[in-house]
């Protein structure tokens, strides 16, 4: 359950409390897919005050395996991760073909990333491994349309996605986990409000929008979390996700989400683009050869309190991995100051003004 | 000058004072040719404990250039490091044929490895560039004999490492900047001894053996530095160049030198190899995969107070950043665990019985 702060129009702030953690909504994952987020320390995280990270429960599964993770007690013990941890099941990965092969009523069907080998990941196998993982929260696992799928290939998704959800409900056995449902819909907005009712009206601890932010254009991005939002509880937090850019994020908690995870702002780090209060600063421009200042002059982190730009584009040109990680740990940095910064907002009902300034000086 | 505080038979500990820093010695110190260790944060060196780490001059001085260090106020204000700084030529380098073009009177011809074009470095373009760095210590640049060479390409370049020796001292303008001279000799003690003495008759704040632990027997190495090290001043550190391995650097205090630099710890860890109390540890060998004990349970260093070796195992084998900063960072903490442990064992002239269980511990 989340328990609501405060609201201003749409947006609300709340704490979800999950058996490791209070976490303060709205928050933003980074992605630690094998319980390490790249580049940034497991320590690191917690510096930054990152509140929670999600892994890859499937992934997991296959490497190292849920046997050792079991006898290391559970993935907190076992990475050392001292944030409250969601796993996933990966489905959203449909969108890449090396990995997912095929839906079947009975589950998906994955080929590993090691071997190559089939697996059949049903509600039953996923929750087994999640319960054993003991994650803070576990995602039931869902049939994802694709954008360009015909409307009765959607329902038949959406379908799947509903009676996988109730398997999973009645698979998951770790009482202290929460288990998150998922709803569907594609781009049509009257499946899309169907699967919010009906995901909505089962037993789970949090409710998400799925199989958006994968290439549609934002107008409708927003559109389809309009129509899911008005039948989302208001005591769950609701959960957008594979959304990690700074302007859509601040959109959709305009919209009322609580939650979003994305590799975006270290995968952004890695190819050279920075956020700062200013936007977007792409640091292997030349333009920033001789340039002494830091990142950006409004950040608190210790690279920018630290390091210039030309220092860091120096690392970055030499390939030296500590450039990837002052890089990172600036985005990560960024996107958790942002969060808190709106939580303030929303706290002090002037998170329309926030909004609009950050759009303002957030130039792309 | 090196300020003595004991000796224990050849073993000294005492205090390198440098414009930033009092180093005591013997110490090791972490490569940072372009001013970053590999994986490791500039400010973990000094969690870690780290005194001093060596930069290359040439490298830095094609990239970024010396006039943006210059314009940065030098190495230290330019990169943040917190430690003292050496720099040296990269005259070493002569062993890697992609680099090295050859050796003049007037000074070396490198191939610059960005651009492929010719620099002739000679003593007074190394010490301009070294003067404008600001590092604490200063190499001078040297024509180190390979040691397939004959007698007299050897004393060719014994002759040549002198005369620059002399030129370094006169263009050498930086008056809070250390500069070190080197002595070669190639495997020859007589041309060993000479250089030894020729370059401790010279006004330099300490001195290096040259030119080993370059692929010869460790037993010509010992030899060699027998032969240099009772012409070394006392009152002078003494810089083995290149040794990063436990082993050797051990007998090499037990022979009296005060100071190492190598990529090897690093470059282990990078390759899976880890140093521990008990020797060597290869962390991707299929046993560790269920260990859940520490790398190495005498070691406090944060790795190994959280992380098991199957946690360590599985980031390794998922080729995740992280993996290659923990492992780094334990044998960066390992080595400077072992100097310290080294310098109170010369201190309580009990270094012979260190020496003895530490080799009888480390099993290769």
């Amino acid at each position: 359950m989340l328990k609501l702060i405060n609201t201003d129009n749409q947006a609300r702030t709340g704490i979800l409390k999950t058996k490791t953690r209070n976490i303060e909504t709205p928050f933003f994952m980074p992605v630690a897919t094998k319980t390490a987020v790249k580049y940034i320390d497991n320590f690191e995280l917690n510096k930054i005050g990152i509140q929670c990270v999600i892994s890859n429960a499937f992934i997991l599964s296959l490497k190292p395996g849920i046997r050792l993770i079991k006898k290391a007690k559970g993935i907190h013990k076992f990475s050392k991760l001292n944030t409250a941890i969601f796993t996933d099941s990966g489905g959203f990965q449909k969108i890449r073909e090396s990995f997912f092969i095929k839906s079947t009523d009975k589950g998906v069907l994955f080929r590993s990333p090691f071997d190559g080998k089939k697996h059949l990941l049903t509600p039953k196998k996923l929750m087994n491994i999640q319960n054993t993982l003991d994650s803070d929260v576990a995602m039931v696992i869902d049939d994802m349309p694709l954008h360009d799928e015909s409307k009765a290939a959607t329902i038949k998704a959406v379908e799947r996605t509903h009676k996988w959800a109730e398997e999973c409900i009645k698979y998951h056995k770790n009482k202290k986990q929460l288990l998150f449902g998922i709803a569907q819909g594609g781009l049509y907005p009257d499946l899309r409000e169907a699967s919010a009712k009906f995901i909505s009206s089962l037993d789970f601890d949090g409710v998400a929008f799925g199989g958006l932010a994968i290439g549609e254009p934002s107008k409708q991005t927003y559109k389809m979390i309009n129509s899911q939002v008005k039948h989302f509880p208001e005591n769950k937090t609701r959960y957008l996700m594979g959304v990690g850019c700074p302007e859509q994020i601040i959109n959709a908690i305009d919209a009322g989400a609580d939650c979003f995870d994305s590799t975006f702002p270290t995968q952004n780090a890695r190819h050279n683009t920075l956020f700062t209060s200013k936007g977007k600063l792409v640091i292997k421009n030349s333009k920033y050869k001789n340039d002494l200042k830091p990142l950006d002059k409004n950040c608190d982190c210790y690279v920018c309190q630290n390091f210039s730009r030309a220092y860091l584009r120096h690392l970055m040109k030499a390939k030296e991995p500590n450039a990837l990680k002052y890089l990172s740990y600036h985005n990560i940095y960024f996107m958790n100051s942002f969060m808190k910064d709106i939580r303030t907002s929303i706290k002090e009902n002037r998170f329309q003004k926030f909004k609009k300034d950050f759009l303002k000086n957030y130039k792309k």
